[in-house]
């Protein structure tokens, strides 16, 4: 074990190879602060790009070849790599991106169970999900593969657990696939240590050069020439509609497109039914305004839309709102286009018509954001899209609705969304399972009496929804499921035992559960 | 059970509704007799799109809430209504396609079998692929659900398997989403037959009225309505490169894209190693012929590529080739524009070079085809992409590489392919490893001493393999992993059990494998 201590670096790692040929240098902003931070980074030139795409073919092969316990010894030095710069890795972060040191604690230990769960994934094997066909006439088996080289855009809003080391990142090693993550501009320092702890551990472990690569991006030349190489065949992305879109529309003018999973914002709806708030609107009156303000409700689960039947019980809980909402503190925002941004967005809903209701106006100081709560009719939502965008930062905007018609037409016109929420008490689960269905064809994760901020990492767990939540539905960002983005099945026809895919081969060497002439079994044939 | 005959229908069925608004009229084609049908067809209107998309949305809440039970109860109904016109049904068949009885026949068995295989597949209901994590904080369970409704367009070349009632249709069906078929316009009378086993099936089983409409369309317009309707959500296609490409660029045209699964066909490699060659040359020379000519070639599976080392046994096998090809007889081709393509393709492969290999010239007959086959050089191959075509029809060439480095890397260059197939002897399994490994990455089906057409229909097939050969490598049309096409996986989070879907309900009320707390079971909890 490399036990030696990390320091920021402004360069690119292009395999195991450091490297900062390109003419653009840049640093990043600490906005507790309010100044750059003192590294200098040096954007990928166009041919750093190319050398890293070369080795990541190059190294697709080896890597993806590899016992699942050699990925997963890969898996678990990240993350003792990273355990041990602990410190310079929570610094850098809390430097690059305005939050507090307990959040940055609680996304460390998130990222290093997600490396150490992904590298069980990769260990056992199962998600080869092999199926064995034999009749009379054929042998069919098939077996999950993964599909090469990909890339991983950093999240502004998760240094750590939606970057470098993330979720996109870890379960696409532990099927094999090479990856190349572009930096998160805002937290390249960040990131640049996670890298680093990425490279000892292919060191340690003897992966193939061209394993992992690290590019420096600063005006966002580099992610689309990525997204753009022939060598590449996917793409994750955590981020906005307009990131997301961009990078979808580079893969369409691929001359072979690929997938491209962007989880792209959500504004996570939660229905507000009369009889729980009649029963309890304190506590979720309570709740809701933490769940609003947590992380300066940069959280992509954030619950920027509350619907609700006007009523006095309704009213009663929108004051309770504005003022647990007025309890909470104003908290730092990732950077300062993205605290001017929330604002500017705020006083747009206003502009539209939405009444505000929070009780502070004026405290904000610089890039501390003060959360913000406004409210519009029911058909006035439904008549104005532009009122449907997300807010990034701590805003909901709550919606009333003259009855329970209204609210259902609300529903039925919202756009796909990561999570919907339903406070109800178990009458209403009953009298509003219309609504409920209709709000679950729009969401992938549905919360009964709950906040949606909290993605656990589990097996069972959805993060992805209709568009525009993601480009894809049908899968998910975070959670186990999250390997099946990198693979894709190959069918091996009559073929002799001893050269298949070991989840396929006779004696069932890895002990899987095999999906075998339509029964499952972990026995071997 | 509705007993009558049916007729050839000239009308669209929109829902339950006969409706034929549109102005434009057309005929199908007989390629054997060289001239028209009978049968007259209106074109769907726009606004019959538009009813046609509005009952289908208005059906999927019921349909895909229906018990599985009820929906395979639906599917075998079909099969029967589709028994119960057998004749009629192949006869139109034989009259709108030009293939034989025979294969007419086969289809029809295949397709009855897809539908009672996608009933049992309804009916159990594992599709759902349950998984429930319960932790002391939380308590989620993810399950599959429908997509919504969907858009099947009919394959040319297989007016049964892959169109109206086919494997797109019967899987979406299966799993609770509705269907819009685009009938294909060659064989509009077929369809409208399958068409019509489909609404009285869906009658007998009480489906909701818009679970299925049926569209005819010349002018591909209808096409290009279905796939940006607002209220469709996924398309199914199997035809051309061209096609495919177009209905991908429509939805990612629209506000909301959607997935677009389109298998655009492929030239099928066979790699034809030195020693099999040896000892059994005329075996796979005799085997190929076949393969090549099987259906007039008009399969996607169809070998379009013969890769080889340049030696004398590759030459003799080359000769036999051409002899066994010689020997096969000349078809009828689905339609004389398929058939002057066909012999227009081939000429161009000429002119850019190819050596003829074929003996016959010139003794086609209308609308027949005679197997043809050329040869180029592999330098040639690898430095032209228009040599990478696809030749839809009775054709293959043969690439004669210097060795064993040229092959390589022909195979590194060749696009995304649905097979690839290796002809060897178990030595040269380990000898050309690499090269098999290279093929292996572009295909979605390896084939050990074999010919790549015949998909068997089986739970470990996989239809599908990376760009061009279809949009997206990680699904399938052909097998019942074609159902993950139209599933999306929700979570619920903390859920009432009696609100929860069958599917992850305490109880296991279908009694499902199901994955708990990262075990497999099926339990109840």
């Amino acid at each position: 074990m490399t036990k030696d201590k990390m320091g920021v670096l402004g360069e690119n790692l292009i395999g195991y190879e450091n490297s900062s040929e390109g003419e653009l240098k840049f640093k990043t902003f600490n906005p507790l602060l309010n100044e750059e931070n003192p590294w200098i980074f040096c954007q990928a030139s166009s041919k750093e790009v190319e050398r890293a795409a070369k080795k990541a073919r190059e190294a697709f092969p080896t890597f993806s070849s590899l016992p699942g316990s050699r990925r997963a010894a890969f898996l678990e030095a990240i993350a003792l790599e990273m355990e041990t710069n602990r410190e310079t890795i929570l610094e850098t972060y809390v430097a690059e991106s305005g939050l507090p040191v307990g959040r940055a604690e609680g996304e460390f230990a998130r990222t290093l169970g997600q490396i150490n769960r992904f590298a069980n994934i990769a260990r056992t094997g199962q998600w080869a999900e092999p199926i064995i066909d034999i009749t009379d006439n054929v042998d069919i088996r098939k077996t999950n593969m993964p599909i090469g080289p990909i890339v991983v855009f950093g999240a502004s809003n998760f240094p750590l657990a939606f970057s470098t080391a993330g979720g996109d990142t870890v379960s696409a090693f532990a099927v094999g696939c090479p990856v190349l993550v572009k930096a998160h501009p805002m937290h390249s320092g960040t990131s640049s240590l996670v890298a680093q702890a990425i490279f000892r551990a292919a060191r340690e472990t003897e992966m193939p050069d061209g394993t992992f690569s690290h590019l420096l991006d600063w005006d966002n030349s580099v992610g689309e020439a990525l997204v753009k190489h022939p060598e590449i065949q996917a793409v994750g992305f955590t981020g906005s509609l307009k990131g997301g879109l961009a990078l979808n529309r580079f893969s369409q003018e691929r001359e072979n497109p690929i997938p491209v999973f962007a989880e792209m914002g959500s504004i996570n709806p939660v229905v507000v039914l009369p009889k729980i708030i009649e029963e309890q609107g304190l506590h979720w009156a309570t709740a809701l305004a933490g769940s609003i303000n947590l992380g300066a409700g940069q959280f992509c689960t954030n619950p920027g839309l509350l619907i609700g039947i006007e009523d006095s019980s309704f009213t009663t809980f929108i004051d309770q709102l504005a003022d647990a909402l007025s309890e909470q503190k104003p908290s730092c925002m990732l950077h300062p286009k993205i605290f001017e941004t929330y604002r500017r967005s705020v006083d747009r809903m206003e502009q539209l018509g939405a009444i505000v209701l929070h009780r502070k106006q004026s405290d904000e100081t610089t890039n501390f954001a003060v959360p913000r709560l406004v409210k519009v009719p029911g058909a006035m939502f439904t008549g104005n899209v532009e009122l449907h965008q997300e807010v990034f930062g701590p805003f909901s905007m709550v919606v009333c609705c003259r009855d329970k018609e209204e609210l259902n037409k609300l529903v039925a016109n919202l756009e796909g969304q990561l999570t919907g929420t339903i406070l109800a008490n178990k009458e209403e689960l009953e009298t509003y399972a219309d609504t409920i269905a209709s709000l679950q064809s729009k969401v992938g994760r549905l919360i009964f009496n709950g906040v949606p901020t909290g993605v656990e990492v589990c097996s069972a767990m959805q993060h992805g929804g209709p568009y525009p939540a993601t480009t894809d539905s049908r899968f998910t960002s975070v959670g186990d499921d999250a390997v099946k983005r990198w693979i894709r099945p190959v069918a091996f026809q009559n073929w002799p035992d001893p050269a298949l895919p070991a989840p396929i081969q006779n004696d069932n060497p890895l002990n899987l559960l095999r999906k075998f002439n339509g029964d499952y079994t972990s026995q071997r044939l």
